[in-house]
């Protein structure tokens, strides 16, 4: 089973409302310094047998993504197995 | 400028229809052997001075997740000048 992960993000030049609010929501927290917060999606797939990368690319440009306001970076993760249990920086538990 | 990356997932056992949807579309589109998808969220934090991991911590599992519903992964983006401009693994132009 391979883990592909899409994250998709609007442009930078496209407004994001709710990057915004999440960045006023910080600094009322009392976390100084935020210079800017974007948000996206996230879309985890489970597939096997893997695809390629044409169609990946393919996939995130149509479907989990609209070429015109967003941008998508993909990976594969190699680390699928401890997916939901840790992390390589930190995990809730 | 610190680049701190927050990934928030519904938990395993949470229902997710928006993945059960974008399951079936990728199907339709003829990707077999789609096991599963999860969609979720990220926020992409552009901060100076770097907080702490358990400010980050305190932060991702109270303004960022839900921790009833939600399990959250962070980590501190390296690359993040090249952020929007390319991945290690793919991107859109």
């Amino acid at each position: 089973m391979t883990r592909i992960i899409v994250d998709v993000m609007l442009k930078p030049e496209i407004l994001d409302p709710q990057g915004q609010a999440v960045k006023g929501a910080l600094a009322r927290l009392g976390l100084d310094g935020v210079a800017d917060v974007r948000q996206g999606k996230q879309f985890v797939i489970d597939v096997d047998p893997a695809p390629d990368a044409s169609t990946i690319e393919h996939l995130a440009g149509t479907l989990l993504s609209n070429p015109v306001i967003e941008d998508y970076r993909w990976r594969v993760d190699d680390d699928a197995e401890s997916v939901g249990a840790a992390a390589s920086t930190g995990a809730s538990a």
